[in-house]
């Protein structure tokens, strides 16, 4: 076990379980302690005529900003609404909520840090580059998978890298993990989205940070993944155990980290624009030699999900592209650090990798 | 599943792995905010003349008080410690850091309330009776089990009853798990405080309020108790999968409840003094009824750990004793309802109770 001393920062207050969103005006309400004190919500566009939408009470001067999450989250982006949220208030908001999948939570945790950090989010992708604490931000997930409702990192695409936000503020004040929104989503996005907590943890047992912690998390939260799309129906029930798998699946790379998917996912979503979780799903798909009987089991997740997964997508690209996106992989450093060991630059050229792209 | 609403307060900080312990000094130094700042230390009074005492490096005031566990926690010597260090001292302390078994870091949850909180700790023994937060507490456990270290109470025993302080401001401010602490610790008591881990999570998966985040933490929790007892020998790395698997029992007491043998056990404690530990396992040698293969377990791991249990301890106990045994353990009703029912006093009485304590 390789151990790096890292004093983690947990989410402040958690709720779990059917209908306790209905208690999230009373969380807020704890929030505000003047009149003129108000909430900005951060929801995906996709619930903008929505039931959902209905059941949020604005009070005071709250406003909705619908997010738009047809591309990866970019910290352009999160410059655009942190400056709109500026100009438009006298005052800052006492609290972010974000509600919607993993880019939404990432935008509400990014924007919660930028409206009190100078200059673009760009500055900030990496790990412990931010400067002061940001406001209250509560997430909570409508897709269980991503574990952005756990994490300390708010993944952003940003005009030179695809790469984390990372430090103790980006970790949530508070999250409602309720089952009840998870409901009505397409079922191949829950299945991509799924599969991102799958391949979590798939990655943080193979790699050689691994240690007893991350372990128990991820090989819980891999047994209830499996149970999910092996074994259960779409539904309440089976959303639920997806939803603790996730906050396993987010746990267990406190100590440990993603591996040779995510390096790979990163530059398809990089260059193509390839969302997160089908990214990681194409990538998953061709990596036998690194990830083995998982990614047999991924295939039979795939089959009786009835999943078809988007092919030839880098068939016809230009070596260019395929340069740049290998190069986006290979500069993860940790990544690949935590998957093939200190010596990994003796064990993968950016020539390997492009054969893998190629295949995709 | 039955479900109550409750917005957890996480531990705001956790570190986990060997060699963690050493970073007690950098986590405490930015907590100083003034050069009179001090910290009080509360350790087992078994570390007295041990190396783990001089380890710590004792700044500004900084002093130790050394805890007798020989006894219970009682609510007496909360009121009595937290006394001595208003007297003693000009102002109150920046932080209070427990260092031993689930009695010290009962302790130190306790008194951390009570130096802003007045009267006696017994009038707090239930939940969400403490009216002020305590000050900045960190937990540093030495034997792996309890849970305590990330468990929202503190248990007491009090002139009335054994009962936890159950709050928000219980939970702890920073855990550091580090196994190298736990080392050397008697292999007997190794074996009581992990098995309070193990019955935790068999009570929590077994009774009514279970659901399935509770589940999830009791579930693996189980696995690792199993394997360390069963297939590990005794040295770091089975104590290092102890500390995760007390971490997960205590976090599947969340959304879940303890059982029947939690009762039992607070009875013989209350009455008798039995230690916590000890005395959850000479219950539940006696609970195949209610637990059944998780009683059967239970012995085999005994049976390799070359546990041999007291036996007998209520055979000649007067009547009236007997009988303030099982009024303690009846009257804990939220035990009884997580693991009956609601309907628990149709199967259960005071009575079949008695004759439980009889066999033990």
């Amino acid at each position: 076990m390789i151990y790096d001393f890292r004093n983690f920062k947990s989410v402040d207050n958690f709720a779990f379980g059917k209908g306790c969103f209905n208690h999230l005006e009373e969380i807020l309400d704890k929030k505000r302690k003047s009149s003129d004190d108000y909430m900005v919500y951060l929801i995906d566009k996709v619930f903008e005529n929505n039931p959902l939408a209905k059941r949020i009470s604005l009070k005071s001067s709250d406003y909705i900003i619908w997010i738009d999450t047809t591309d990866e989250p970019k910290t352009k982006e999160v410059d655009r609404i942190r400056d709109e949220i500026i100009a438009k208030n006298r005052k800052l908001p006492a609290g972010i909520i974000g509600i919607g999948g993993g880019s939404v939570i990432d935008y509400s945790k990014a924007i919660s840090m930028m409206v009190t950090n100078e200059g673009s989010s760009a500055q900030y992708q990496g790990l412990d580059l931010i400067k002061n604490p940001g406001i209250y931000n509560v997430c909570i997930p409508t897709l269980a998978g991503t574990g952005a409702e756990v994490s300390m990192t708010a993944v952003l695409t940003g005009p030179e890298k695809k790469l984390g936000i990372k430090c103790d503020y980006t970790v949530p004040n508070q999250i409602l993990l309720d089952p009840e929104l998870t409901q009505g989503a397409p079922l191949d996005q829950r299945f991509y989205t799924g599969m991102d907590c799958y391949i979590h943890a798939v990655e943080s047992v193979s790699g050689t940070w691994k240690n007893h912690f991350s372990d128990a998390f991820a090989e819980k939260s891999l047994e209830m993944c499996r149970k999910v799309f092996l074994e259960m129906e779409p539904g309440l029930e089976a959303d639920e155990l997806l939803m603790v798998a996730s906050y396993m699946g987010g746990l267990s790379l406190t100590y440990s980290q993603v591996g040779v998917c995510h390096a790979l996912g990163y530059g398809l979503s990089y260059v193509l624009g390839t969302h997160h979780g089908i990214a990681g799903c194409i990538a998953f798909n061709q990596l036998e030699d690194y990830y083995g009987e998982h990614v047999a089991d991924f295939r039979k997740m795939m089959e009786k999900n009835q999943i078809h997964l988007p092919t030839d997508i880098c068939k016809n690209l230009p070596e260019e592209k395929l340069d740049k996106m290998a190069q986006t992989a290979i500069n993860l450093e940790h990544m690949w650090d935590h998957a093939l060991g200190k010596q990994w630059k003796q064990k993968i050229t950016k020539e390997q990798i492009k054969d893998l792209f190629r295949r995709m």
